[in-house]
């Protein structure tokens, strides 16, 4: 599970009916759960656990987000914090030089004074939370337009969340649950000094690459290691979690405590419908065109390979991920299912004085379908900054950036607001590494499928290729640009809208002839269809929570959620697939394929083989209901401490949003044991495994 | 795989026009061609292999029929047969006591000397074939009526088989190929003296047990070995398999020679549809009947789970298949393309001259399958020997023989007939252990399934249970019965007909109350639905013969068979299941399962884990076309030396019967290097290790 997924699961509904069917008897191993309002009741029941006075304030303040999307947990009293190697990925390819490929080769600060700072690497804590929903909700009147409703809304938002940052100094962030039946406003500890203390090679991390992606039995070493500094020196922290050396056990309860992206499990079947026939068929169309790109260009050579290395993993990861949707929402009996729930839901609602409201919703939401499915191709392809070009983003985002600053910030796009500009401007300012021929090919495929797909006739094809073919405005923005060079940005960033709107550089340029075609897109969207779900959602998320109260969990938003389970096996190809793999498993699944990749053992795992005890467990799956964004999640036990990492789901949680399904769904996760395991005996990093032991250096 | 599937199997049709789209193209690693028709010219396109002169003859004669269901092979000049342990098995039970559990613990002759003779073991070894078509067929003349033209070619296929026998000496069989598009002669050389030689303990030959069982990834030693006797010594045997020490490698072909038991891949859709609807939903109850006996009888204690156990392997192993084809008849993409294909061979076939009987005859078999899905629930209910108590079927077998003996040779039922008798004997006089207790829980059952099923009105209920409940007539028979008593039978033999009528027996009397029932139902069948099938398959045999050819292969029929095909691996549950298995794979599965049944590691195991060399592999699948029968077959590459032993097919394959898949479908097997590894390092077994490489003692 990648965290890139974060932005593009679309994940469908558990409806209300079936939440209520399930509220009446017990739940299952399901759910969401925010810190707020835990599954005391569940858990009691289910588990006979009551969690002692102070259990879940610790593992909130434990646990930390990756504002890049992705999760973690403090793990030492010195700013210790684990993730994922994937969640990290991205700082350490960026760390990487041609002469250090700490991605290829792993990474470990034998000393304090080696720890690597991350170049643009946020955490965040929750640290508190506030219900603001009077707030929000008040702030649209009764009779306004839905657009109109929607701005007022939002400004009320940025309003909350200015006003927090200037008392508290905190990062504030108005966070809606329950399809906007409540806002909450949440305020992080932010550690923006970030260094790299650990990290495997790859091939351990991701040992059976895209093929075992997204599967299970697993083999992965998916974890890597960061402190946090502050003033230049690692921070002091209160809560961290205990390192369980025995780690995760067949059959206990256990919780993850992390940030799952998103999930839309109230989604209409109106809105699965056209997520099945318009959105997930055309968004497929697009991955499938990038990684051709990808895998040509990677063939020219070993450098080349290694630069497209995490766009491509990224993609397959996503391509597995909008697949395995799709195919769950293809399956007739999960949408009958989903209608029959509907149908439910809108009986036990019509007696109700929401009733009326909630069927004016539904209908809304209809017809916003049927404008939404005429938009999905103009909303992919009007666009010169959608999974290609990491520099025509960087266009993209300056230009809109530039034309945002000129409203008040109530107004501006989410992401361009006040309170949002710290998190924006290390993507426009630091220095990463660009190369320029990748960008070339991508921007010129992005743009051919365009043409493609819309056909020469279309405007925005007109206005983008200026007569010329794809390949040749795409060399033409891609080889004068100078967006690669992160003082020039600066000094655009610096000049504020006027710098960047006159900038004759040709990438900027060429963002600048797509902005407005694009704007009008994501304008239309925005007011034929988002501004009338949003609204509609939410008047559907108020008549559940009339209906069903906070016995319901709210969809995922990538804020902290804590979810429960058990570690478990589960039927799969006829027979039962392990709770646990161990190191055993590793050196089988690479002699079975004849050590060929991407099942070649490390060298380092063929030198120390005989060092291993090879029963120590490596990957263990739970029942825990999680999605991407939970990436890096801690796994912790009755007493708190930390037994595992999750890193993945297996392939039949991807139509987890859909529905939970405690028979099959499962998180896959990293042994607290297999990690001491290979740090003391693989690395020679036993400082490091002394370190998460005592919970200090 | 087990072989008492061979009997159960209803696989059905890739269809004549898949055949012919397919023999247009490349026909995959599909078929189980006949020896005297093999597939020369597809292995030289495919694999530009062009066999040696003796090449066929050589594997013919070395290959090895397991006359009560099952393949093997010789592996040395004196007599050593390789097969399956769950092939063997019945036998080892046999040869085991109360003292010595030789299934449990395994079996090791140290000394020639130590070897065991099987109680009741029949080995044939096909010696020479010869094309009888025009016999059998010119039997019947044109105008006959099903049921006397039926008759009329198995009196002549007796006539031939008992000729043979006389002239030869050797074992005689008519063989029909092509639906009776072809009839062959087949004589075989037979070994009654059988030794065992070699056995592993149960656990390792079925580590996993039934939840692994059809599935793969797998870690099974399921092997055993016999020796054959002539004149109380070892035989001399001229044609043995040579022992590969390394054995299979992922992309090479390879070779299975073995007597796959029932293919019907050219039923019609009417045949299909009544095995869908009727046939296999009904045998599903039956089995789960059993099972649910079986396991209350195996809790009451260790010595009833211990005579349970092999009846209990053979109902879960059916349980699976069964279901496993139901849910691939389920499906309705592969109705639709058995649809479609039995379209266009109507359309291929309609201008030839076969074309009107064709018509006729798929005209014949839907109106007889319109009558066979009245019968189906007398068929299986109207009789007291299904799928229950062995003793039962004893005494239901000594009565249909005592009745058939009344009659000339040619007019008995199949198996019954003079030159059938030598292989019908040891079923009704050799001593085998019965365990009384489970013989009456299973009769219950079976009684009272009878009476759910058809009601206590009905004829047979009536006259079975004569007033008692089902309870009380099993316990009646069961108790007062000397059937379980090897020298009463032998008596009852040499009394004749005369003698087991007049039996005051009180199971052969309530067998006897049940034959003209069940008889009834047996003769309902053969005249309505049995007679005209044969028949009217018999014409689309030919007409399909006559628009193919020799480019397809015939069903299987429980006679040697040649398939081809690559060691390799296939999609699986997203990802790759690999080309081969290793020691390292059985050792995590164990401890992945924290070494909880059926994942226990034997004690030798545990004791020896370091002397093993843990990547050696242990399993490996193919893409060869088997099915059940081909249990124990050798694998043998283009030099013709055997590198593993079927044992198995994937789960997909459960639904090979019906449409060959190279893509999923596959045969597992166990390498040859895994054997010789564990008879040396856990079995010290050495000498006979040595002798597999030499080939001789």
């Amino acid at each position: 599970m990648t965290k890139q997924a974060r932005s593009t699961w679309r994940t469908l509904g558990l409806t209300a009916a079936v939440a209520a069917a399930l509220a009446a008897t017990p739940l299952a191993d399901e759910g969401m759960w925010t810190f707020e309002n835990p599954p005391l009741e569940l858990l009691q029941k289910r588990y006979g656990f009551v969690p002692p006075t102070g259990w879940f304030e610790h593992l909130r303040l434990s646990s930390v987000r990756f504002n890049d999307g992705g999760s973690g947990s403090f793990v030492s009293a010195n700013g210790l914090v684990l993730t994922n190697h994937h969640v990290a990925r991205g700082q350490i390819q960026k760390l990487s030089t041609a002469e250090h490929d700490y991605v290829r080769d792993g990474f470990y600060a034998e000393s304090p004074a080696a720890e690597l700072k991350c170049p643009d690497l946020e955490l965040n804590v929750l640290v508190s939370v506030d219900d603001v929903t009077a707030q929000v909700t008040g702030a649209a009147a009764p009779g306004m337009n839905a657009k109109v409703a929607l701005d007022a809304r939002r400004a009320a938002q940025a309003r909350l969340e200015k006003d927090s940052l200037s008392a508290t100094g905190l990062r504030s962030d108005v966070v809606q649950l329950y399809q906007g039946g409540e806002y909450w406003l949440y305020r992080y500890k932010k550690y923006t000094d970030v260094r790299l203390v650990f990290a495997p090679e790859m091939q351990a991390a991701f040992f059976g690459g895209d093929p075992d992606n997204f599967t299970y039995p697993r083999h992965d070493l998916d974890f890597a290691l960061v402190r946090v500094y502050e003033d230049d020196r690692p921070a002091s922290v209160e809560h961290f979690l205990t390192w369980s050396a025995n780690g995760a056990k067949a059959g206990e309860l256990v919780f993850v405590s992390g940030h799952p992206g998103s999930t839309t499990r109230l989604q209409t079947v109106d809105q699965l419908q056209t997520n099945r026939d318009h959105d997930l068929p055309t968004f497929l169309r697009v991955i499938d065109n990038r990684l051709a790109v990808l895998r040509a260009y990677s063939e020219r050579g070993a450098e080349q390979s290694r630069q497209a290395q995490t766009m491509a993993f990224g993609l397959e990861n996503a391509q597995k991920a909008i697949a395995g949707e799709l195919k769950g929402l293809q399956d007739p009996a999960l949408m009958s299912k989903k209608q029959a729930d509907e149908k439910e839901f809108r009986a036990r609602v019509a007696g109700r004085p929401e009733g009326a409201a909630a069927r004016a919703a539904w209908e809304a939401i209809g017809a916003a379908e049927q404008v939404r499915r005429t938009l999905i191709k103009l909303q992919y392809f009007r666009r010169i900054d959608f999974a290609g070009s990491s520099l025509a983003q960087t266009a993209a985002i300056l230009v809109t950036y530039a034309h945002e600053m000129q409203k008040p910030s109530g107004e501006r796009l989410p992401g361009y607001q006040d309170a949002q500009l710290p998190a924006l401007m290390p993507r426009l300012t630091s220095a990463v590494p660009f190369y320029a021929d990748m960008e070339e090919v991508l921007l010129a495929a992005t743009l051919q499928q365009s043409v493609d797909e819309l056909g020469g006739a279309d405007p925005y094809v007109k206005a983008v290729l200026a007569g010329r073919t794809a390949a040749e405005a795409a060399r033409d923005a891609v080889r004068g640009t100078r967006l690669g060079d992160a003082p020039f940005r600066q000094d655009l960033v610096k000049g504020g809208s006027a710098a960047i709107l006159a900038s004759t550089d040709p990438l900027l340029a060429l963002a600048r002839t797509a902005y407005p075609l694009r704007q009008a897109v994501r304008e239309d969207i925005e007011r034929r269809v988002t501004g009338v779900t949003t609204t509609a959602g939410e008047r559907l998320g108020q008549a559940r929570f009339a209906v069903y109260g906070h016995t319901i969990y709210p969809d995922a938003t990538f804020t902290l959620r804590l979810s429960f389970g058990t570690v478990k096996g589960y039927p799969m190809n006829g027979t039962m697939a392990p709770p646990i793999t161990t190191f055993y498993g590793l050196y089988d699944r690479s002699a079975s394929f004849d050590n060929a990749p991407p099942f070649d053992l490390p060298r380092r795992f063929v030198e120390r083989r005989h060092a291993l005890e090879l029963s120590t467990p490596l990957n263990f799956v739970t029942t825990n209901d999680i999605i991407g964004g939970n990436s890096g999640s801690p796994v912790v036990n009755r007493d708190g401490a930390l037994v595992g990492l999750v890193f993945d789901g297996n392939i039949e949680s991807l139509v987890g949003g859909v529905a939970y399904n405690e028979q099959a769904n499962r998180t896959v996760a990293v042994h607290s044991s297999g990690i001491l395991q290979v740090l003391r005996r693989v690395y020679d990093a036993g400082r490091l495994a002394d370190e998460l032991v005592a919970g200090r250096r």
